[in-house]
């Protein structure tokens, strides 16, 4: 049975590992510490630094294919294995796009990808490129560091040119990030197209997703997108599979979508399991961490049919009181059909500590179910107290 | 999160490791090497002897609670866990009647459960026991070890008082074997009832499934059993949580039933997650996995609701060759939607080496499609020439 490494230690190589062993193949992963989430349930854990060429090589060293848990591995690092004969998949080529916000911009507007307007920012004289860029776009601006940014990070909203934009731009500028400017999309909601590539060339789509954020970060998922046209939906698995075609991604392609009045447009790309991917353990015939391995593995790829009309996932933060075991019970007893998914990570107040799904064929009801289970777990018996 | 450790390392542990990653629950197993099915696949291995009670106490030093892959860990093990204050689930009491089948037998019957005909058979003068056992019964009879048995081993159907009866008979007498006898029950077909009971005194049953066997060991499980009246399914959901709840079973308790012309009898009794169980990862809302981790828990049990009107899991056994990977291009390129599950086990002709789940709402070919997959993996792409 063929090796698998994946290099980082994070919930998507925990939840690969559950794929991992139904397919009989061996999940090696590196991870930064033995107690990171996929540490605890993998037997054949490397400890390492993932972001360098010593650990990458001692890890890789009998892995069949190497993938990647995260995208912050560098893509030197990455070419170094290829160059060596290991198959990384994705490889450094097609991740760069996943990594670098910028290359990914110019590559799918090349392609004719529909994306927002936007521009590099010079380091010299950042307010004032900001200025002219928003006298053609308007106020607000959004400005993102161009490389390492996830979950909201790296993303801020600049309303006008005043003391608060000059003050953090003078400030990352300053850091040395490398910054983009991009026109603030008025876009109605959120949407996730997930499709998976393998090296024969063969895709597969999932059903297009919303994606609810809060604060930066996604707090839910519903799939299928409510009220989404069969257009649309076409168009976003069309788009998304043909960036994968484009870009020689082999695993997931996540595409994080705006709708807006004017169509779609793309926001950002993943190239690995996404957090808008979770619902398919229990709502697709196929779930996205299957789905992954049979991708960099070159099997045929799986059914993404949906196992029922309506599945959302919602993610669980970290509240105030880190002791979320005792809190099952409610949430079990509550909802008997309600699935719980915890990370095995430390609780701190907004992380993602794990998430719980519910479906059937009432949205409202669904919907209502997972927030419920999300929020409980979140904060715990004393939330109807006015928490 | 609570440690749940479970002694034996063989694939029912494997997969209640899927279980255990998603519950956030941590799964510590005593295996008897590191290369078993489960030690590949889990963080926390102790590798020991389960039959021995030095090595079974170092293991639940440590854990919530202990729980078990199989019936073989001797009652008085057990017990000394618990006298020490070790949870074990199920306990000694419940597992004697799962680990000793004249044991079951006599509180079954003591209990008005329906069994076939039994009696303990003597070690002196067996043949003349067995002569007047039939008088009343009937030829065939079914000889049984009243313990050690498993997947049909243990097992003896004996024709009439014959040289190859009283050759087996003699023999097995001769190595100590405790044998008892049964009537050879005309069974219709074989079913099964899965229930889980927590030690708050929740019960959950799932839907009766029937149990195809081809030489003692089960092939197919077909989930519900096709054409079983309600009244006849509410039956032997009924029995099985009496069952569980009169031993006092906490866990999963599986009941092999035999369907007759008369009505059900009780075959056999396991109290662990079953192969006739293992439809449920993707066949009902809660796998029984998980439901096992939740009973042991005392956590509210999950929902047993099915996910498609008919679901199949066909076992798959190991046939003349060992390399079974390069068979899934085929399985998975001909059908996407078929689940595949490997135990990352030596292939050795006849042995379970996994199973494969198909589900939909057309039984025929829900059915052809798990035996295509099975025979597939089982025999390679020389099976269409004849082997």
């Amino acid at each position: 049975m063929p090796v698998v490494g994946m290099a980082g230690g994070g919930q998507l190589a925990r939840m690969t590992q559950q794929a991992a062993i139904a397919l009989g193949v061996r999940l090696r992963v590196l991870a930064g510490s033995p107690d990171e989430s996929a540490a605890q349930v993998v037997a054949d854990v490397r400890v390492g630094d993932d972001r360098a060429q010593a650990d990458l090589n001692a890890f890789a060293k009998g892995c069949d294919v190497v993938t990647f848990d995260h995208e912050h591995v560098p893509g030197d690092h990455i070419r170094e294995l290829e160059d060596a004969g290991v198959p990384c998949r994705p490889g450094a080529a097609a991740l760069a796009h996943a990594q670098d916000k910028l290359v990914m911009r110019e590559r799918l507007s090349g392609l004719g990808a529909p994306c927002p307007a936007y521009a590099h920012v010079p380091a010299a004289a950042p307010l004032a490129f900001l200025e002219a860029f928003a006298r053609e776009h308007g106020w607000p601006l959004v400005l993102k560091a161009t490389r390492g940014g996830y979950d909201g990070k790296g993303v801020w909203v600049a309303e006008g040119l005043d003391r608060a934009t000059a003050e953090l731009v003078g400030r990352l500028v300053a850091e040395g990030v490398d910054l983009m400017v991009e026109e603030h999309v008025p876009f109605r909601r959120e949407l996730a197209a997930l499709v998976a590539r393998s090296p024969y060339g063969q895709g597969a789509a999932y059903p297009i997703v919303e994606t609810v954020q809060e604060g930066g970060i996604c707090v839910e998922v519903i799939s299928p997108a409510p009220g989404l046209s069969a257009d649309l939906a076409a168009e976003a698995q069309s788009l998304a599979l043909r960036i994968a075609d484009e870009l020689g991604v082999v695993g997931l392609l996540a595409v994080e979508l705006f709708e807006t009045s004017g169509g779609l447009l793309v926001n950002e790309l993943a190239m690995r399991p996404h957090n808008s991917g979770h619902w398919t353990i229990e709502g697709a015939r196929t779930s996205q961490f299957e789905q992954h391995l049979r991708a960099v593995l070159d099997l045929p790829l799986g059914s993404t049919e949906p196992t029922a009309p309506y599945t959302v996932m919602a993610n669980v933060l970290g509240g105030d009181d880190p002791d979320v075991y005792p809190r099952y019970i409610h949430v079990m007893a509550h909802d008997p059909g309600v699935k719980v998914h915890f990370y095995g990570k430390g609780v701190r107040p907004g992380r993602k500590i794990g998430h719980v799904t519910a479906l059937g064929s009432d949205l409202a009801e669904v919907r209502e179910r997972a927030r419920h289970a999300a929020a409980y777990l979140r904060w715990g018996p004393a939330m109807g107290e006015g928490r």
